[in-house]
């Protein structure tokens, strides 16, 4: 045991992880969105980003047929869609259609992007790892598409405009929280320390 | 082209990305820290998480040799330690102490782990994926500490008290971010949006 800190077990925790939805084409061609917690960025060259997803979802198996999905950011104005998209089962549902969201079929591939969404990738299923209850889908990302209304000054994508979502699991529930203050720019904000070591 | 978008291209963008501090012993026995935004959880079954790292780190030779590492999320009060770990090399500098941090041998795993963080998870190594620039570790979630003042009423992780950081990429480079304030519960904000497919 450590003085002062709790073991909370072996657990998938993580605080926070982003928070994202999956869009696929089914084998009847219906767009479909997975709602997922647990995806990052994994390489740069290839740009590269992971999801993880149980065999059981729908979007597993468009996923494994089409080899092509898209990662789409929702803003915290979507929190009820992209809450929803979690719950119900694309199998019964046309989500896009419960949740009044447009699907935008990709450019670069047969995947849809959610038109309202701030911040939407377009990726090609590069590989696919077993590990357990969730398998890992490693996309490289081909495209990556800004709504013009998040762009800062600079032409680049603004956080705060876009408002993104994290996730974070807690005793009583997973909480969806906003991005709040700035706190510091990388590669900047440790430069007092860095000149110690320079020295 | 779609209307109102713009295409950032082929890059590794997420909006946000967790902010870790991967800590390792090197075979020399000197505790490390590397600073990662591209890490995310992976597996429930079992509880994993992934973390991506360039071959020329420091930190990749550790976890190939001692197979043992943790995950390690800073308190936003930590910004300038976290950004300034993610500038120096563990190869000619003792982060720890430059950035006054505490290595704790890990109780399950022959890893350090910050004492002052808000939280740490203890990981031993299950899969190395190669995809590129960077390669995926892949560890198996052993136990995961929080501090006592972080924890709320109800005995489990309060992510307010926690305050970690997250990560944007930008035109003008990185940005670290606090996380503000909960916008929504989930599999409970999408309810409304549940029961009209209920009916």
């Amino acid at each position: 045991m450590f003085k002062g800190k709790k073991n909370m077990g072996a657990g998938s925790f993580l605080y926070p992880t982003p928070l994202v939805l999956c869009g696929t084409y089914d084998s009847s061609g219906r767009p479909n969105l997975a709602t997922l917690a647990w995806a990052g960025i994994c390489c740069s060259e290839p740009p590269a980003v992971q999801i993880s997803i149980r065999k059981q979802r729908h979007t597993y198996s468009s996923i494994i047929e089409k080899k092509e999905f898209t990662v789409n950011i929702p803003s915290i104005k979507h929190t009820a869609e992209a809450d929803f998209c979690g719950m119900a089962s694309g199998r019964s549902v046309d989500k896009f259609d419960r949740a009044r969201l447009t699907p935008l079929h990709g450019q670069f591939v047969d995947a849809p992007i959610v038109d309202e969404f701030p911040f939407c990738l377009e990726c090609r299923l590069l590989h696919t790892f077993i590990i357990g209850s969730h398998d890992i889908f490693i996309g490289e990302i081909l495209a990556s598409w800004v709504r013009e209304d998040c762009l800062s000054d600079d032409g680049g994508p603004d956080p705060l405009k876009m408002a993104p979502m994290v996730y974070t699991p807690t005793k009583g529930g997973g909480i969806y929280y906003t991005i709040g203050d700035a706190c510091g720019k990388a590669f900047d904000a440790g430069k007092s320390l860095m000149e110690t070591v320079n020295l």
